[in-house]
């Protein structure tokens, strides 16, 4: 591929930090380029956690190739390190290397770190720039980014509807509502998640293994179950290989036994209501290094998640079908004035097989 | 404008049909543009009703600028009519003017007709041709079409609602959910149709005018108010300036005089349940020459209506918030069994401002 400019230098980054979307987390998947007269000589994504930054992986690329990369121009989709975490800085390998010029989709969002690597780097006498395709290499990210601002998940409820808002007839009947494509593309947002979340009323209801089927991952996703009462029955199947996290508002010993024994992890987190507190939960999960949150439950949790105002996005499934008198999508109070709506912006819009796909995000 | 190929050609003919959209009907909008040379020597449109169609109207226009159109080529987005009307026949007129060429975008989809205007050109020696663009000229004309084959108007139902599916608050509140651009959308889609339709609650609740005013046409469509037992008022805004039908499922003498002297026409349509019999007043549009029927009503009567089968499409806003528990789209029954959805097809989806516009068909 040649490079013929930054654009496709830095569109070629983004595909790389894209290679890291199901398994680079709780690090953030970043690509790296080097290209000099318009030929890449190294490329690489960020490792797991612990391991190799993208920046790294490209410089080590050139060199098993044996290409000296002095004066060549790197392509990276955030501003490189400059900070000691579980690797050494960037910033310092990129300026060993000699590299002549650094160019940054965006600058670390972290305030605390943001510019200080490519002023580093132009300290080193590398040119550098940023800003360019910033909107999508934010979007990459945008969990590490939240979590990193705010210190929370960027939490994505999905559902599937039709076309008037239902997503189950009222004795549950729901499958298969959207065709092949759209739980495929429901599948891929799960696998990129860092953990998905469900209530006990979808446990009860569909008993489902909350996984990544419908794509190919080398990880699967944290499976976590809001359950105030530690109701769920231990042969549930999205308790089954363990690792489940079980979020409850009261505590039992015996219960409490029992899941442990699945290799269930309880995490009690009652609210003044004697329910679980969402919230706290997310504040948790931030916490426990969860960048983005897949949320795919009822209407009675999707509508307690949206009112205590814990989702940024809904990626919402619209099949081509009226389903009238039936279950809606959130349960959420009667209002007396349009005033009080959740209020939205539309993201992304889209086909997808005979479904329409929506990204909309709240204004919080 | 230079027409380089008979793409050009037909795309400008479609142009012209489009100034017809909201005059013509009864009859089709109808565009014509002859063509010498690569240069336009000739144009028109479909004139109202038992006035000239749009191919005299283009020969007229080149014999007013004194150009000779023998040898030319016409583009013409049907067929043009080979049997006499209000007007003599289109072929006849071509035919004599000595055209060299004629590209139809469609045959003339009332089986009686199709192929007989074009096969009575090709014997008069004239090279003809159809099929160019003929998707985008049977959308111009989809009511007429539906009239023309199935003796109904295509009922398209406007509805605007909030993402998870919400027309109203309980206590009725509903202006504006959607934006600016939307509702002028919505007068353009009202403005050309032959008739705008709603039912007795929405008169009683909002006392709409439901005519055009935030785009600008020089006709104001019919306006039809279902209204079984002649409920309405006669001061009612739907009422004013005359002309409105009160579709009714009951006799009352004296009501029906206080309504005749606004001018309304009274239609006595009774089905066996003594409610208006909606499908008879689809056929009996259709014999009124109603080739587009806008229908924006609550969701009692938009339900009925699509219970009954007789909306061929719905035209929704979708704004960018949540509503909750409120007023939903389609008062339709519950089912027990996702078979008995109402199937439907997305036929177009886009932004509209921040709202989004979403055209989808029935499978009837």
């Amino acid at each position: 591929m040649e490079i013929r400019n930054d654009l496709d230098g830095m569109r070629l980054a983004l595909q790389w930090a894209e290679k890291g979307l199901y398994t680079t987390s709780p690090n953030p998947h970043i690509g790296c380029v080097i290209v000099r007269d318009g030929i890449v000589i190294g490329a690489g994504v960020t490792q797991p956690a612990g391991q190799d930054h993208a920046e790294i992986q490209a410089l080590k690329d050139a060199e098993r190739r044996g290409i000296d990369v002095r004066g060549a121009t790197a392509y990276v989709t955030l501003e490189p390190c400059s900070h000691y975490g579980r690797t050494p800085p960037c910033c310092d390998a990129l300026v060993r290397a000699g590299l002549g010029r650094v160019v940054a989709a965006m600058e670390d969002p972290n305030p605390l770190v943001a510019g200080k690597g490519l002023a580093r780097l132009a300290q080193a006498g590398i040119e550098v720039s940023s800003g360019l395709l910033a909107a999508e290499a934010y979007e990459l990210n945008i969990g590490f980014f939240s979590r990193m601002t705010r210190q929370l998940p960027w939490v994505r409820l999905k559902t599937a509807a039709s076309l008037d808002g239902m997503t189950a007839l009222h004795n549950g009947r729901s499958q298969w509502i959207t065709g092949e494509q759209a739980r495929a593309d429901g599948h891929a947002w799960r696998a990129r998640a860092c953990a998905i979340l469900t209530g006990i009323g979808t446990v009860k209801a569909d008993d489902p293994q909350l996984n990544v089927r419908a794509v190919e991952t080398p990880r699967q996703p944290r499976r976590i179950v809001v359950d105030s009462r530690l109701d769920i029955d231990p042969n549930a199947r999205v308790l089954q290989g363990g690792g489940t996290w079980i979020v409850a508002a009261v505590r039992d010993h015996d219960k409490e036994a029992r899941l442990r024994d699945t290799g269930a992890e309880i995490l009690t987190l009652p609210n003044a209501q004697g329910k679980v507190d969402l919230p706290e939960l997310m504040r948790e999960l931030g916490r426990r290094q969860v960048n983005e949150l897949h949320v795919e439950a009822g209407t009675k949790l999707n509508g307690s998640l949206v009112r205590e105002r814990c989702v940024d996005e809904l990626l919402v499934y619209l099949a081509p079908m009226l389903l009238g008198d039936a279950q809606g999508m959130f349960a959420l109070p009667a209002l007396t004035e349009l005033a009080g709506r959740h209020a939205l912006k539309f993201h992304q819009v889209g086909m997808l097989g005979d479904d329409l796909r929506i990204l909309a995000r709240f204004h919080h």
